[in-house]
């Protein structure tokens, strides 16, 4: 492994979908398109192995097949983060190692789930695993998936402990006011927000202080606009894209069939073959369907975006 | 109390917020601008003592006051549904009858908690209720407020089994989804079933084959509007109206802040005096504060709202 | 109201059941006997209109009732602990300022239940209430009912920041290790502690430092034998004791239906006149009842415990 | 693999523990001597990787590992059932046949955790499951692992619909009552249930009509001793013997230090050379650790239960 800097973890980070073909197997030839299709829609950064990834119906073998493809693919034109987010912290040692070896930029990892979480076994667990690993750790603040809610003290404590632990993955409503609190708690500290929940709040992301977003929308070019707009310091009209473009990132971030509804925008994309989730994933069903078609029409013809794949 | 015809509890049901004053107190001046509000915005029916009315933050002559308060300033113009939920069956049982003679023309009923909540607790729950009130009653699906999911098949049940149930309040995401589900099961069965969650999923609720809406969101203009169209059979101009305004719905409906952020759009509109929640409510932060005066002014300037409060 | 000292918030207080009439009435007479019992049984305080009160199935005018019916009876016996939790800051003062105002020597409260629970708001509940009512507080951690978990830091915190909130009602497992570790971040904070879970783990809560328990199981005399050879530092004795009784308490204390099986027991004692608990509450089994006589027969003629009602 | 009958799931069921060197590899003799004394024991068979085993801290090699070192050891002569449960399906299969080729007499599965948990698609994994491996299931109903509750009534429609299905591992408290629900509603069909929860209500499982228990106790000869008692009809004396037992089964049954106080208990039997759990698993403190002696040498002197070890 060569000398790595600290990656730029800033900007629009895309969580990757696994394609997979009707058979279930992971569709390497699929996984590629998203990947070119994602970097060249401009994004900063990509996001293998997170909850958009499917990560817990994979096997090992998998999680590796998925990551070096990810890897290969993208060859260094950003940086990719790596989820190894695992129960025990042995395990979480082992496969932030294998990606850091394998060239991740950086890993995401969430709290373990315990059967009495605490916020003093949380610290212990990301300063542990920047110890043995020594890597960038993206900390992921997803409560349904740990099982447990980090408060914006325990956060703002882990990266003033664990330096390497300074990039935070917000997905606890309402993120915007979390992000304002977790900065007002850092002072001195240079923490890096990136907010998710499918983009649905990614302009008060953005005006509450958020370095950007790590989500798995699969319209990853209207983030990448709305962030060059505010960036530029034309908040209006970032504001007039993002408030043009949220319909559909509130429609596609839906409880248990978001993911679904993303692979199916893939597939119209052309990206990935087939959309279909694992088991016992809930598949897409025909007015989710429906109600998605007229929602991309909507937006190409009434809003202008002529490159939408309707 | 008059004979009662069974109510139409269909179309937009505004949720009442309860406006208090800078000493915590009921402040009903402001909650009968509410009313006269919601009703010239042409909306189907009022409900109170809901989860936006605070209700859990008011004790048993707060909650009478409001009721009386509300049902006078109505005076028939439109039916009020009254919240009762409670955790013991004769409290609720006395809430519900207390409601019904003072002129409500529904209850609207969560399951009660539970040390171990399920299906057969809750389905007893709602016929010895209706047995016991003979009122129409609203099964309220709001998990976090009950502590139990009811599955689509359980809602089914309760509305084959408990004739007075039929009428659904959704607020269990994928709403759109499990609207079909439970229509699907129901088969036969003349349910009824409102959404919720702020009206986010107004739209896909309706092609789904809900029955309208029953939210607390500030502009029920615009849920009335888009119900208009719809019903009305232009579906693309209903699509168009509710693309537009959900941006509006989706900030205002964020978790933990939403009502603050109610209060505030109706303080702004001049409705209340005072857009204080009760302790331990959160209050609504500056950045909050902010990004709602952006996206009220983007609403009215490029959307073409005019007569939206900026 | 007199001029009321600290009360002494130690050793065995009791909650006390509600009895009610088969018409499901509060049973005054029956509450009368409870409270003889129990003070009879050397208890060193009752606790009024707790979980184990069913007190959420009680509306406001019950809660007074019974609070003035055990004030009475008791007739400053022992002291009396009033809950008040409510899920309004405001509601709860009410209820707290009322129940001083009674007699009542101290108030006990749960966390306010918050659509996003966190240590903050409850830190400030404690401390407005303190401020507001001037009683001492029993802080009640019993995670099951406040839908959040204060964790042994936010405890000591509390005790620490407010003076009039440091006894502490444990129900969160494993207790015994809870207390211990209270009590190492408290030093120099004179922290009471109580334990709680049917008295399940009271020995070892005792060994851990806690001061007393507070629970409901509905023989307080085993409690109060194994409290007083601890005290009189007859540790083996107390141990062997409390050995011979947990296979009742534990049996006692089964989540769903422990109220049910303790309003059995007090029946079967002839202090209640009826085991029945309000709907939705579980009702006792056969299977349950059949158990309990058979283990009731075996403490009695196994180990010797002549008084015990079978 | 040779042709398997159906294995006779009752009796006591002893899920081992994984020892871990004090390097946290697993330690191989540790588990070959667990093995030997829980059959010496006279255990009726063993269930590796299961909760108890901290299977969630294992990656999957040392799955593998594991289940050859338990089969290998256990040479036929008891059955051996192996953990297998998993977030996809897909993973649960492979999982399952790679446990029933290397000779697992049953594959034990809890619900897969999803976003949406419901009833419909945890029969359809069961269902599917069955149909991919053509092995015996056990059931596992653990609501804390699964994040979702089986009704009884789903347990029972589980057991009807996929008849390979049948035997259920029963978590979910209170057990007693929940088993003679499940018969109840399952009159035709040939379920067994094995009861849990550390032996806590083995009596009481039994007395309902439970097959046996499935636990990780550490002494699983009094499990032994009362099961045998009971089926010889002298249920006097097993209740007596169970009694006894008890306060040990409750103390070793704490939650989030139930598996650390286990271990230690093993290690004082001279059954593991290590007690370390893997991080963050919490470690047994000094307090428990203090308690658990006493507690040990009570029962060795007091109860006459010489083979005891202190």
């Amino acid at each position: 492994m060569a000398e790595q800097k600290s990656p730029n973890l800033a900007g629009v980070f895309s969580v990757l979908p696994t394609p997979f073909d009707p058979e279930g197997k992971v569709d390497v030839a699929s996984l590629h398109r998203v990947v070119d299709l994602y970097i060249g829609a401009g994004v900063n950064g990509l996001t293998a192995l997170g909850v958009t990834s499917e990560v817990a119906r994979l096997n090992e073998r998998e999680r590796v097949l998925i990551l070096e493809t990810v890897l290969e693919r993208t060859a260094g034109r950003v940086p990719v983060v790596a989820g190894t987010t695992a129960d025990g912290l042995r395990t979480c040692i082992q496969f932030s190692r294998a990606a850091r070896a394998a060239g991740a930029a950086a890993v995401m990892v969430s709290p373990p789930r315990l059967a009495k979480p605490n916020a003093e076994a949380v610290l212990a667990h990301y300063r542990l695993l920047a110890e043995e690993v020594g890597a960038e750790i993206v900390v992921q603040d997803y409560p349904p998936v740990a099982g447990f809610t980090m408060e914006a003290s325990l956060l703002a404590r882990i990266a003033s402990e664990v330096p390497l632990a300074r990039t935070i993955k917000l997905e606890d409503p309402p993120t915007p006011l979390k992000v304002a609190r977790i900065l007002a708690l850092s002072a001195g500290t240079p923490v890096r927000i990136l907010g998710g929940l499918g983009g649905v709040f990614l302009l008060e992301e953005l005006l509450a202080g958020a370095a950007g977003t790590m989500t798995g929308f699969a319209y990853p070019e209207m983030l990448v606009a709305v962030m060059a707009e505010f960036l530029a310091g034309r908040r209006d009209h970032a504001a007039d894209l993002f408030y043009r473009y949220v319909p559909l990132m509130r429609f596609e971030f839906q409880e248990g069939i978001g993911i679904a509804i993303r692979k199916e925008v893939l597939r119209r994309r052309g990206a990935i073959a087939h959309a279909g989730v694992r088991a016992p994933g809930t598949p897409l069903d025909p007015g989710t369907q429906a109600a998605l078609a007229g929602l991309l029409t909507w937006i190409k013809e009434s809003q202008g975006v002529g490159w939408i794949s309707v």
